[in-house]
């Protein structure tokens, strides 16, 4: 899940909430505020993360990754590259790389991510320079020729995250379907349940 | 100097030619390119400087700093907090930190800034968000409190730049001044010139 304007709620507040729902990893992406709010902000729901068992990752800023003590760092293809986060970040902590082609995809495997972010699979309005909606043969064609755990965004929500795990992935990353909801705890769990549903 | 848009030169080949003139320290700066592209060239610009005993610094992005070796970081007010910047960078390297009022130059000195970067002292059209013009009052009352090297930034030029010398600066800071001009080393000389004469 990631999580990036809340509306009228706090990050945190739609956090508690989300991992009630069930979400099993939570990404800090905030490219708007001050890096000090992100920071005190980003303790915080590390805290909560940690408390609950619950992966905290930061996006993009390998340096607020470090600092923050997150538990990886999630880069995309303009970031800095995974091999050098990982060298940042130290042994012991997750890199995930976002590939959107085949291409992309075997530069974030060379670059030894822990997880590839696949997308966007569907249309969405939460990243306005993501490109065109790709659908699910990317991710069949990611897990048929590698052993990695991918997971699809990209305008995914629980009307239709089944087709995506159904396509290979071991999961699904939301913005909008959680936090842009009336009630993001019964979001989340419902979400959680169509991807536990459709991994079996 | 800093260096962000060099028109038809590469940014290395104005770094050559600015080094030549006498610059004693040069930023990375560039907030549009992919990372992968400014770990490749600034890596070829942290060599030049190297090589010519001029000062490297990151603007920034405190783990472009570590990756590049970079002789140090500069922050703003909104970037990573100078403390945390030192902690991620190690000892030994240089921490600056932007301050355009007295309560930014005094939450500057508790993170422990090596320099200050005090302005816009004059009107730039470089960065745009960068405020109205404040002279050159507010480097005299922080040199005047502390013993700090502080370096005027914001529309400074070989035409302008004595006064902020004298105002108490050890230096200028200046991109247009030298990248835009036609024959960057002349420019960079005439610069260094003014400011040595100042600071007699």
């Amino acid at each position: 899940m990631g999580l990036e304007d809340a509306g009228g709620r706090t990050a945190l507040e739609i956090a508690v909430e989300a991992i009630a729902g069930g979400v099993t990893m939570i990404q800090l992406r905030d490219k708007q505020a001050p890096l000090r709010q992100v920071l005190e902000q980003g303790a915080r729901l590390r805290d909560l993360c940690r408390g609950h068992g619950v992966a905290f990752i930061v996006n993009d800023r390998v340096d607020v990754a470090v600092l923050l003590d997150a538990d990886g760092v999630h880069v995309g293809q303009d970031d800095i590259p995974g091999a050098e986060a990982r060298r940042l970040l130290g042994s012991g902590k997750l890199v995930g790389i976002s590939a959107g082609t085949m291409e992309e995809a075997e530069w974030a495997m060379a670059n030894r991510a822990d997880y590839l972010g696949v997308g966007p699979v569907y249309a969405t309005a939460t990243k306005q320079d993501a490109g065109e909606a790709i659908g699910t043969d990317l991710i069949g064609a990611i897990t048929d020729r590698w052993k990695i755990p991918v997971v699809g965004i990209g305008g995914i929500g629980a009307d239709n995250a089944a087709p995506v795990i159904k396509a290979g992935a071991a999961g699904v990353a939301v913005v909008s379907a959680i936090t842009r909801q009336a009630n993001p705890m019964q979001a989340a769990r419902q979400l959680a349940d169509v991807v536990r549903q459709a991994l079996k």
